[in-house]
């Protein structure tokens, strides 16, 4: 999902992570980056167009020369009006010109070049074309740790999300459950976000039942029953920064399975965030959860990777993943969310984000992950 | 912006909308068609996934085998509930899994093939380096027609999307204007459009006053004015079918220049619209209503293209652009929206989304383009 709410930041803070960004694409060797609408744009120079259509919209880093912004005449207004703009130069191209022959101008032709990983294909084809000599990775592949590591302001931006997710469940815990439809309290969660300072709100999956057994299912016409175990995952932005919690409510008591796999659950989430600290690789936060549900004989219905990164937006890199060696870095902020999904039956999912301290970890949302029962 | 909203169609129609892709395909000298998530596969599937995210989801359309949809585990069930799961197969991969293996052992290395302008640049990288031999071309630039020409059930429900635009225009010319922000204004637009009908709202732009000078300008803190022009221009789908519609209205009585501008455009948005039969070139309509505003001496101010294609997207091949040489074929279906902008002092948009018809051309839209007096 792409963050694109403004942030609380000064062109001399875009001005440092631009100048940053140039740093750690230099280092990677690469002639420079390309950075495309959506949340590393955002990140880089506060500015979010409009919209991301087939108009070329791209930021130009490069050692020679300072920030570009290539954007469509039409946008330009806006675009000198971002937070970032004082210190980029705005490039304006109007319908019926080349904007790649205008982008070309500014790259080396036989360079390797960084792109944003939701560059439009359009847009790089056209680069390739127009400069058959350059080459190209996608920003998690050649910079995967560009925006992983987090700020002070940023920290205090994620954990004030955080917060207002916290507030978001106890309230949400209060209203019934019983008898309503999945959508209905999927939309008070959503107003929940909203009142609690959320500026936007990318999902609320409210999943009842045999529902929870499939770890994306949304929310739907299903009445929830007593009985039911009900898994809620819910995040947003709020002030630009991401919030993401999940935990599982029961419908009045639960049976000793239904609070066996809980317990389960919450024990690989407490594994999984002890594992937390500097210097341990992101696939041994997955290890440790996942041992915890594998011993137990229930891995086989763990089907997803432990955790994601969260900052502008609620989805991106480090992964907690086997395969992933990159070490953790205080400020690293990222979830920490095993789950259970016993299909046709129920799941189970317990998620907080977490940042990485100098010594260990500190979660960002932090309501109890006991099994609250709910009417 | 992407539609992703559903419509009313039926496996059948999406097999035949994918057999008539992979002929297209074929007739272009492509091997095949890479779909990604949003408005072609929606168009062609009535999939839409619930993210749009780094894990690959990819329709391949070939003339080896029949449709196949690249989809994550975690999304599989998702997937297989869409319209048109029946007439696809689909081949889920796993966390950890390598998506793009899997993809390519269903294309043929040597292949050039067309791929969605918005596809990531992240997932296009990846098959150029799994498959050293292949190439591809943005669906832009290989089949820009593919989803341009609407069948009759199509052209009923933009013909609805632009009714109920009609409506929401028809109750927003009676609410107060004068000594409100551009922004209150632009929430009761929103509010019409859902109110009529609408399931998604892409734009409401409320451009009062100066703001009327910047295109694209959205909607803001400006309180309006008596004695301002305000662009309005507004649009997004309803049963996953595309409105856009600009009306320039006035708050009390205007001076004699700002009336002299309206009917300036009024009359190029004529002429753009007269002009439209089958056969003529799509640039032949953007000649024809600028040739208007030229003549009176304001060509310098109508700074955008003339208009854009319609569908499951408010916003699509084909373009009424200079250049643009593809002959209009009844069942097209764009807008007609010429415009002068005076910078710091005001701007007048007209639009209407017309079809093509076997001998001319009939609006999907149609209140008064007369200037329009609001208090």
């Amino acid at each position: 999902m792409s963050g694109t709410a403004p942030a609380p930041f000064s062109a001399d803070d875009y001005q440092a992570r631009m100048e940053r960004a140039v740093r750690a694409a230099g280092d990677a060797g690469l002639a420079g980056l390309l950075v495309a609408p959506g949340p590393d744009m955002v990140w880089l120079t506060g500015y979010s167009p409009p919209a991301d259509t087939e108009r070329l919209t791209l930021l130009v880093l490069t050692e020679d020369h300072g920030p570009v912004l290539v954007v469509p005449a039409l946008e330009a207004a806006d675009a000198a009006k971002a937070t970032g703009a004082p210190v980029m130069t705005l490039r304006d191209w109007t319908d019926g010109q080349d904007p790649y022959a205008a982008t070309a101008a500014l790259l080396d032709d036989g360079g390797r070049f960084g792109i944003s990983d939701n560059a439009w294909a359009m847009h790089l084809l056209a680069l390739q074309r127009t400069l058959p000599g350059t080459s190209y990775a996608s920003l998690t592949d050649a910079l995967p740790m560009l925006r992983a590591v987090k700020d002070k302001a940023e920290l205090e931006l994620l954990a004030a999300a955080g917060a207002a997710a916290d507030a978001a469940f106890e309230e949400i815990r209060t209203v019934p459950f019983g008898g309503r439809r999945e959508s209905e309290v999927a939309a008070d969660l959503a107003e929940l976000l909203r009142r609690f300072g959320h500026s936007q709100v990318d999902f609320t999956i409210v999943a009842s039942g045999p529902n929870g057994a499939d770890p994306h299912h949304e929310a739907g016409d299903r009445v929830i029953e007593r009985g039911d175990m009900v898994v809620l995952d819910f995040g947003g932005l709020k002030d630009g920064y991401g919030s993401d919690t999940s935990r599982t409510v029961h419908v009045g008591p639960p049976t000793d399975e239904e609070r066996r796999v809980h317990d389960l659950v919450r024990a690989a989430q407490e594994a999984g965030y002890r594992a937390v600290r500097p210097g341990v690789a992101c696939q041994d936060v997955d290890r440790a959860a996942r041992a915890v549900i594998a011993e137990a004989g229930y891995g086989e219905h763990f089907i997803h990777r432990t955790g994601h990164g969260i900052g502008v937006t609620t989805h991106e890199p480090p992964y907690m993943i086997e395969g992933e060696e990159q070490p953790l870095v205080p400020g690293m902020c990222f979830s920490v969310e095993p789950g259970v999904y016993l299909p046709g039956r129920f799941g189970v999912r317990i998620e907080d984000i977490v940042t990485v301290t100098e010594d260990g970890a500190r979660r960002l949302n932090d309501t109890t992950r006991e099994m609250v029962l709910v009417d």
